[in-house]
C-alpha cells in the first residue's frame, strides 16, 4: 500500500513553481516545509480499515494473494481456488488479476512481473531506458491502485484528491546493471519510505523473474503540490495517515552509490552539442496536455552523439525536473562531457564508467531549464 | 502454428523496391508472383512434429493450455496442476506462461490479454491507436514464436531464416469501435490464411476481456521478401508447407468494409496540411536502423488539425506501407480531407464518418511517398 505514485497526467510532473521562483536546490525548500501534524499514525488502525473501498471502476483492483489484514488494511479473500485452474477462464481471471501486480512481504512491497515486449526494445534489441522508466511508472500507480487508498486521478491518495493535492517528482535515479532483452520475464518491486519531512521517496528494484539477479535499481523523491495554485504544500495529517502505515526503511540504491550532488546548468558556453527545434508530438502529451516526463528520455538523447547510443549501454541515469512542457513550446537538447569522470562513480557496476554526460532540456524560446539530467555509460562488450 | 508476423526489425517493413520500380498498386505484383508448388501440404504431418523444438532462449515458449497434437505439431503438457496454484511461484509461473498468450480453436487462433497500462494511454485517457498497433504486432510475433515453427528474427518461419527471406507488410487496416481506457482488460485474437497466390493475411480481432464486446477489427497483407536482395519472392513450398495447417478461414472485416481501394498520393497542390522537418528520434529506430512502422502513426497525427484530434475519436485507419526511412531522413506529413465523404462507408459503427482524411509521409529531399494512409473520424459524445 503506500501512495506516492509516478502519475503520467497528475504526479509525475516536475515542481515548475520551484522554478519560477529560482529555488535551484529542493532540498532548502524541502527544509521550510516544516510539519506540525499531530498525530499517532501508527496506532489510528480504524482509519484504515474504513478506506479499503476501492475507488476504481474496473474489478480485482484490491491485491488478493496475501492475508487478510496487514498495515491495517483488510484484504479481500483471493478470488481463485486451485482446483479451478484446468478451467480456462479461471486461469484468465488469474492472469488478469495478476497483470497488475500484488503485494509481497506483508504489504510492504508491490511486486508486477512484465515479459518485454517486442516493441520495447530498442536498435539493440534489448529494453530501453524508456521502457524501463514506463514499468517503474506503472508499478508505482498499480501499487496505488491496489494499496485501498487511491483517490481520484492517476498516485494521488484520496485525501491528496479531496485537498485537489497531486504528488510531483523532483528527482529520480535509474542504476541499470544489464539490460533485458526480448522476451526476458522481469519483476520489479516497490515501496515507500518518508523523505525528510514533507517529501516521499519511492524506490524500485528490477530482478531477473527467474535468477532473482538484481538487475535495475532506482529511487525518487516526491513532494506534494496543489493542482490548481500549482503551490507546494506540506503533507497534510490526513494523508500522512495513509502513508505512514506502508513505509518501509530499505533502500534500492545504496547512499554511497546515490547522487545527490547537483546537477549544474548548462550554458551556450558551456554546451558541447545542441539539438534545437525538437517538438512534442501529440502523442508525447498526457491527459494534462503536458510532456509525459518519460518522454524528456528520448530528446535527451537526442543530443548525444550516434557512437555513444550504438557503442555503449547507459548504466545510470538522474533526471531532475523543474519546470513543465507543453506542445507547443519547442525544446534544445544539450550534452556536454563532464570532467570529474575519475571522481567518485555513482554507477553499481563495480568499475567506473566510460563515458559521463551532463544534459539539459531547455525551452528555445526563453532558454529557461524543463531537466537537467546525468547519465553514466559503459562501453558494451560484444 | 502459423505464422507470419508482424516484425519490428524485419517483417514490419514496406516493399521499398516495389515503391523504387513505380509499380504503384501491389495487387499487379501479386498477380504475377504465379507458384509453382507441388505439395501435399496438409498430408505432411511428420514434418510439423520436427519443428516442435523451440528455438527461442526463454522458456515457456510453447502454448501449454491446449490438447497435446493439433494441426501436426505436438504441444508439450501444461507445467501447472490446479493443486499447486496455492504456491506462489506457481501462479507467478502460470501468469509469465500467460504473458505471451495462448492457443484457442485448436490452435488455429492465437489469444493474448492485455491490461491498458498507464503510459498506453493519450490525452483523452484511453489507449491510442499506436498502443493497438503494438498489441497487434506483439501477438503476431508471439503467435509464431508459440507456434513452434518459428526461426531466427521476428516472426518469420523456421524455412524462411535458412533462405533468408522475411515478411513485409504491404497493408493494414484497423477498425475501432471503441478505444479501451486505462485498466481495462482486453483480449485480441489473431490467426493467417492465404492471400492470393503470395501473400499472406493476419487478421485480428480486439474483444473487451469480460463482456466479450468486440471492439476493434483489424486485418493485414504480407509478402515475402529478400532480406538481402531486397527482392519479392514467391512463398517457398517449404515454407507454405509450414503455414498451411494453420490457416483459418475467417475474416475479421467483413469484405463490404474492407477497404481495399488505392490511396490516393498527396501532392503539393492536392495537400491541405503539410507538416515538414520531422525527424525520427534514436528511439523511433528498430533494429534494423529502420524507423518501426507504428511509429508513422505519430507522424501522421502531425498534420491533422489539432481539433481533430481533440474532438474525434479516429474509428478507421488504413496504412499502405510503401518505402523504408532511416533515421538520417527528414520526414513531411500531408493531410487533406477527402471529398467522397459520403460515398460507402468502411467504418463498422453503424454511421458514416464524420470526417475523412487521406494521409501522406514523405521524404522531404525527394518528395517519394514512404506511407499512404486513409482515416475516418467520429465526434467523441460526451
Amino acid at each position: 500500500m503506500t501512495s506516492m505514485a509516478a502519475s503520467r497526467n497528475l504526479g509525475f510532473q516536475f515542481p515548475w513553481n520551484f522554478s519560477n521562483a529560482k529555488k535551484e536546490n529542493m532540498e532548502v525548500l524541502k527544509l521550510r516545509l516544516y510539519s506540525s501534524c499531530n498525530t499517532n499514525m501508527l496506532n489510528n488502525k480504524r482509519r484504515f480499515s474504513l478506506v479499503t473501498a476501492n475507488s476504481h471502476s474496473s474489478p480485482q483492483k484490491v491485491d488478493t494473494v496475501n492475508g487478510t489484514k496487514v498495515n491495517g488494511i483488510h484484504v479481500v479473500e483471493a478470488p481463485l481456488s486451485g482446483s479451478k485452474l484446468a478451467n480456462e477462464s479461471a486461469a484468465d481471471a488469474a492472469l488478469v488479476t495478476s497483470l497488475r501486480g500484488r503485494f509481497v512481504e506483508g504489504r510492504f512491497v508491490y511486486r508486477q512481473i512484465f515479459a518485454i515486449r517486442s516493441y520495447e526494445i530498442g536498435p539493440d534489441k534489448t529494453a530501453t531506458m524508456e521502457t524501463l522508466m514506463n514499468f517503474l511508472q506503472e508499478t508505482a500507480l498499480n501499487h496505488v491502485t491496489s494499496s485501498g487508498i487511491g483517490g481520484d486521478g492517476f498516485g494521488a491518495t484520496r485525501e491528496m484528491s479531496l485537498r485537489k493535492l497531486i504528488w510531483v517528482v523532483t528527482r529520480i535515479q535509474v542504476q541499470v546493471q544489464r539490460y533485458s532483452k526480448w522476451g526476458d520475464e522481469i519483476e520489479i518491486d516497490t515501496w515507500v519510505d518518508a523523505a525528510g519531512k514533507n517529501g516521499m521517496r519511492r524506490d524500485w528494484i528490477i530482478r531477473d523473474h527467474y535468477t532473482k539477479e538484481i538487475i535495475t535499481r532506482a529511487t525518487s523523491t516526491w513532494v506534494i503540490m496543489n493542482r490548481e495554485t500549482r503551490r507546494l504544500s506540506k503533507i497534510p495529517c490526513e494523508v500522512k495517515q495513509e502513508l505512514v502505515p506502508f513505509y518501509l526503511y530499505r533502500i534500492a540504491v545504496a547512499s554511497e552509490e546515490k547522487d545527490c550532488e547537483k546537477i549544474d546548468k548548462l550554458t551556450d558556453e558551456t554546451a558541447e552539442r545542441i539539438r534545437s527545434g525538437m517538438a512534442p508530438r501529440w502523442n508525447d502529451m498526457d491527459a494534462n496536455q503536458h510532456v509525459n516526463n518519460v518522454k524528456y528520455i528520448g530528446w535527451i538523447l537526442e543530443s548525444v552523439p550516434i557512437e555513444v547510443l550504438e557503442d555503449f549501454n547507459m548504466t545510470s541515469m538522474t533526471l531532475e525536473f523543474r519546470r513543465e512542457c507543453q506542445q507547443s513550446n519547442l525544446l534544445e537538447s544539450i550534452t556536454t562531457p563532464t570532467a570529474r569522470i575519475i571522481g567518485e562513480s555513482n554507477n553499481s557496476i563495480n568499475r567506473k564508467p566510460d563515458l559521463q554526460y551532463t544534459h539539459m532540456l531547455r525551452l528555445q524560446d526563453n532558454k529557461s531549464d524543463v531537466v537537467r539530467a546525468r547519465t553514466e555509460w559503459h562501453f558494451k562488450s560484444k
